[in-house]
């Protein structure tokens, strides 16, 4: 296993092409834009060092019986789905925002269910091959970034139809010695600050969309390989000191890229499907279920935070004790347990697979995020309530530090005169940045949008059984 | 154990003083307006001896070693506790309402851990006492009504303020062979089919409320015990044929009774608290939180059901392509299995008490119940959107029986032609009673109050710790 | 005009064949099943003779120039559609329940309007004879039923593709004295008590359908018409007493009726369309647009009582100065008064018509009706969660008055000394029937489903001007 | 009446004093961070010489028979009050964003009400006074900035118990020629591209707050007066080109200031309360429902812009025909129009004053801003279910327009080629900075705190009548 020290020190190695608002980052540890990110990460590291929390972040490797960080994991029992859960929760609080690192232990899972159905239905060896290399990523404890979002064109059209093939990733020339892949994937998180990236398909795909069937680990700077850096709100506050910024440490979200891959090889070694676009969807389910679990881990980590800092905010402004207050609070608590439960519910009812790990009850799964995609959002509008509209026009850190205006700012954003005024504003700043824009949206879509949840719960229930139960006792069938 | 026919004889054999409408209730199994709520609780003791359900329905005794149905159990792991949620939900699919008898198995558990801790920091033997009468509930099967809500009268004041001393139950005599009582319990659920009632405290108590702090068994045929049936939404259906009551089998809710303890004797061996006023707030949470829990088994069978009935009825009306009635179905399943999420989560996360029971995780139980005063609300509103407005508007039975309005409204009530017209009124029906005033105030006042649950989520929550998180990210205090 | 008592003399005078739970009802004014709801349509005339209500309840007519009844009103400007929806509000704030006489209000209008179009476009007379009609209406200030809704069999077929073609109302032969219409009408809102009904389209039709663009006037005791009164929530209840029934007075919603047409004759002059299919949506909108206009009025009055109850109850209980009882009752208000505010604006911002009167907004009126199917259950929640779990569980009225229980009831459900049992207990009723199954069910469907208004709302609306909109300020057009 | 040009003008002459980010803004007009919001401001002056606007922007002076820009104006009648509702959606929808000069209109009004109120009652001539000035304004057309809210420190204390005196604006001296204030105002909107302020107290007060109860007009470039100009969300992207700031035109909300008042003069002819602290409520109140009023105007406005801009995205994605999507957009349009109707409602339910202009319905003006507080949070949440998750993810405009990356952004952010993609990317990031942190904490706390809604519907509401209602159905009191 790595430290945050060397985690940080493996990236220094790496030589990434990435742009971000017209310029090169040549070194993504010490960048400012992604700097906060690579901390949030390396929490990930770190903790696995940390008496208090080894317990949740480590774990015996099922394939070398070697302790390892818990993010490369395959899991082994309802208890490992659960310790997962517990474990994003117990980081969201720490960083109170993502920690990106998910993503890559949610495509190793899901590949290892994968490749071992494809392997006994179609004789092929991916399984294998994907073994050795997720002994690799155990072994030398990476970071991968699960990759599955294409930039998908007009969405009304499948991979093979639309008007550039290049819309979705795919295997442009089959070789000897491996594949060489062109295409882009987007909202890529932690993928700057990762050692390697897991291609996997977006969608379901038909006989005419073969070569959008592939499946293959690459590292983040293979040559071929362009991240651009997505633009966040308020990113550039990074640049103007520590308070405006709000979560200085860790940011916003996970430094999302458009990540292109412009006829990239990849040796055979690390391609883990190639043409077998039957599995393609179930592929994308069992990603997207595992993913989906997540969110009543980290968002509700990241919901502890924001439920604190707008207590905090109440007491700071001497409104604590209103009952209405109070009554707010309570229910951000509420919405934040009940995403919590969802979670902890399709993991205690996950169940072993063919291929031997555990994997998530897929119905109960999707609740999870689709419950995210709304909750969040009226935690969040709770925030504003209570923290009151100075979150939303507050001074420049700026001037709050110029001596011709601070004293002003000192004297008339005091509230409670024991507290110090900076620190009502270093709270209203970490508020206000983490219910704004790229905060919120990544609640509505990361690990797919409400529409693909509903879609699956519709698929994954079984209405035959309940119009049964209710004929049943209409006594119309007995 | 006893089997259902056992379970009726039983009841054949007490004589309990029940008023209803005027008249008294000689036969609550024959009796029309108690026979579908004494089928309801019936099939508590028919599953436990279906192969089919005796996985969930039985378990071995703790006490014995014997096997006992799990409604007189103590939970022994948060298996039992997922078991208990998994036997409610599936009993709730077969009776689409409630079928009373989970109330006893929650005042025994709470009991159990109540009258260990007393006994602990008083020196009295109470849970010697209530392990015999545990032993003889399991050995006979007995169905046990947990006794808790009293009337309350005036609810800005404590039990010892109220103008009349007896709307709370209250020891009014101390004798050398036991305890005389006083007072009444509203909303008794499945008392009348019960065998016996287990009477706990409503509430915290202070030392002026000492003579409140009373625990007991009493047999519901007990001289001085009075039940007064109450009436429910379209009680009166029941007299008139099948079709209207909508679930004539199983009626609606739990045939809730005032019942009056008119100077009751009650033998020591059946109390189990008297006067140790310190312990009634952690007892009334206790059962509470073991009975909130509940709610996302029980309710989520019940909605199954619902969900079953409108979309048959969608089926039935021609409707069931239509995308927004597609949507407002996954939207019910979607709200049913988030309630049952957080039922589960509460009893995975439960833990172990000094007592040697079980416990929930007393904050996540009280997200199920209070999730259920909303969703329920929410799965009714959506079973009326997609049924249609006839729920409210159809004909009486005796209308479509008879020979001269009967051909119209076989005509006219016809849908798709390929199904019988009554078995789209059946539907409608069942939906119609599934939704009405009872069901419905149940969902809210069942278990508790939305504010009771709302208080304790605020108790339970660990704010401070959150305050800390935020603090430390806003670098207040690193 | 007519007042109360002038009214059901002449509804004594009418010979309706109405039939009720296998019986005829031979008098609607006394029968105990339909009284109430002629007491809730008797109010519409004897307020008109009220000094204090009768500005809003009495007009000039546009016809006569005699004084009339509003319900028989040709609106005359948005004062008109305004003071309509204060004179709904109003009289539902007295009767706290539906009275009926809208829907022949809104039948008029839009008849007046449609009739005069299909005249313009297709050389008919309709509008004079509707003129003369109306003039006869309002002269003898008849109650008239509006007839939309159709059996309409299955919903995925048009009228005329079903396997039964009666399942919408159809002219069955032509003849030189006038047409004979075949088919029944659903959900009749106060037909019992009306002397008319005017039947008009429920769909819109195609060329083929053209047998079912019929509208006409029809007296409810013509031959061939038959009456099934439809069966309520707790109408059995009527017949037990006055308070389990809750609102004895006027009960429940509208009396609603399958009313048959079994080959009725209609003469010319009551025929105001038949055969011009292209007219049937512009008709069936227009309808829908002011009877949706209406819900913002009645239901908001019938929310005024139940805020009141709420409240009441509140104080009865001791809890009328908890924080979170004070917070629910003004949420209940702000929905009420939002519901409110979509009525009045839609008036306000009605427009003249070609024929002469004035037309509500449609947009704007048809988000009055999509508000109240989701505010008046939040509402009945609300009224639920305060008023507290009894509204479910107390005894019977039979009970209440026996000398045996009576007492234990008087003594066990007192709560402030100085309140009346018997007040809290006709309040609890009051609430338990105006939140139970029919009522809901009607804020649900009357006036069309909210599927209905979402199509409605989303061709009503400029979408291509928002675009434009957004276009402009995105610099992507300029 | 000035154009846009000449109001620009007029900027230009005034001199305030502003800080921003550690540096001075010179010139408001031409300044990147103030540019847009004086953008927007101009429009208001621009609209009232276009021929399509100006029969709303522009009314005949009550005072001077003149033609004023409605801004200016003393509302005479219900079709005023409408007219303003109107006026402000229209210009909502061409900034898609604040446009500040309805504060000044809204403090004008109240202050017309409550200076005559007070010289009925205390014999003070405050009345004149202001009406010279207000004829003042309207000659020459100012831009007058309302300013209400104080800093107010502790929220659990009164102005004069707070431990600094001047968190509270308040009269510190008491001249011969006029009076001294000192303290601040926060959240100033449109402040600084105004012509004046209009000082007025923020709360209730008592006797011990004499000094507080203070109106009167100011310059903003009077001496003592500083500015210091808030932060926004993604402030720093004007800097950066026309793209990411989304609204490069207008920006968002309405460039809010701290304006610090350090013991500024003010002349008696430009005081309008002096001491008389018992009509400070009724001032707060009529401010505050003025400026309720106005939410459905403004923000529906907006909410027009943003509904057209997903409605827009969705078809450039190839998605506008999926019933989900076309579901969310009803479903904004309904929100959107609810709280028109509101707006309306309280308009065409205005009442003469004694003063002699037109106030609101209070009670329902404070739905208005209550759904606002909810509902423009939900439209921002399925603007981003629509748009899909590249809102928060897009490369930087640098980064598009660069040679290196800017290809691979072309290619791979094309979904329908016909669509350039540039547009796509602009209409992302205009839905992108609508629904970000700023925009959004504006519709919560704009014209009051939701609490303040809920105390004033409360207050506002007559419940004893309600209450009344209920009992007489109830048969309690007949």
């Amino acid at each position: 296993m790595m430290n945050d020290k060397q985690y940080r020190e493996s990236l220094r190695r790496l030589k990434p092409v990435i742009y971000c608002n017209g310029r090169r980052i040549e070194n993504v540890v010490d960048d400012p834009m992604t700097k906060p990110h690579v901390n949030a990460a390396a929490l990930t590291y770190k903790l696995a060092f940390d008496p208090e929390c080894e317990d949740l972040m480590t774990v015996e490797s099922s394939l070398t019986g070697q302790k390892i960080n818990r993010f490369t994991h395959i899991h082994q029992s309802t208890d490992d789905l659960i310790n997962k859960v517990k474990m994003l929760r117990m980081i969201g609080q720490r960083t109170g925002t993502c920690f990106q690192r998910c993503v890559g232990l949610d495509a190793l899972n899901s590949t290892f269910i994968v490749t071992h159905k494809v392997d006994r239905e179609c004789g092929t060896d991916y399984h294998q091959r994907f073994l050795a290399y997720l002994k690799f990523v155990q072994e030398n404890d990476l970071m991968v970034a699960g990759s599955m979002t294409d930039p998908k064109g007009d969405r009304s059209k499948k991979p093979g139809q639309q008007a550039d093939p290049d819309l979705y990733v795919r295997v442009v020339e089959r070789r000897r010695d491996g594949i060489v892949v062109r295409g882009a994937k987007c909202h890529q998180t932690g993928m700057v600050n990762s050692h390697h990236m897991l291609i996997l398909p977006t969608t379901n795909l038909g006989p005419d969309d073969k070569d959008y069937a592939v499946a293959c680990a690459i590292p983040v700077d293979a040559p071929g390989v362009i991240h651009i850096f997505g633009r966040q709100t308020n990113d550039g506050r990074r640049l103007d000191g520590d308070i405006d910024t709000g979560n200085a440490e860790y940011a916003i979200v996970g430094g999302e890229t458009l990540t292109v891959l412009d006829d990239v090889f990849v040796p055979w070694k690390h391609v883990f499907m190639c043409g077998e676009y039957k599995y393609a969807q179930e592929y994308v389910e069992t990603f997207a279920s595992y993913h989906r679990q997540n969110y009543g881990g980290c968002k509700v980590g990241v919901a502890d935070v924001l439920i604190g800092a707008t207590a905090q905010m109440a007491e700071y402004n001497g409104v604590a004790a209103a009952s209405h207050i109070k009554d707010k609070i309570i229910e951000m608590i509420h919405l934040a347990e009940t995403m919590y439960n969802c979670s902890i519910a399709c993991s205690a009812e996950g169940h072993l697979t063919e291929a031997g790990n555990w994997y998530v009850d897929a119905l109960l799964a999707n609740t999870v995020k689709l419950n995210c995609t709304r909750f969040m959002y009226e935690i969040a509008r709770l925030a504003h309530d209570i923290a009151g509209g100075f979150i939303a026009t507050l001074p420049y850190e700026a001037d709050y530090r110029s001596p011709v205006t601070g004293p002003y700012i000192e004297k008339y954003f005091t509230a409670d005169p024991k507290v110090p005024t900076e620190h009502r504003i270093r709270l209203a700043r970490l508020i206000e940045n983490m219910t704004g824009g790229t905060a919120l949206a990544e609640s509505m879509h990361g690990a797919g949008s409400p529409q693909a949840m509903r879609v699956m719960l519709y698929r994954e229930t079984n209405l035959e059984h309940k119009k049964r139960l209710a004929r049943r006792l209409a006594k119309i069938e007995l």
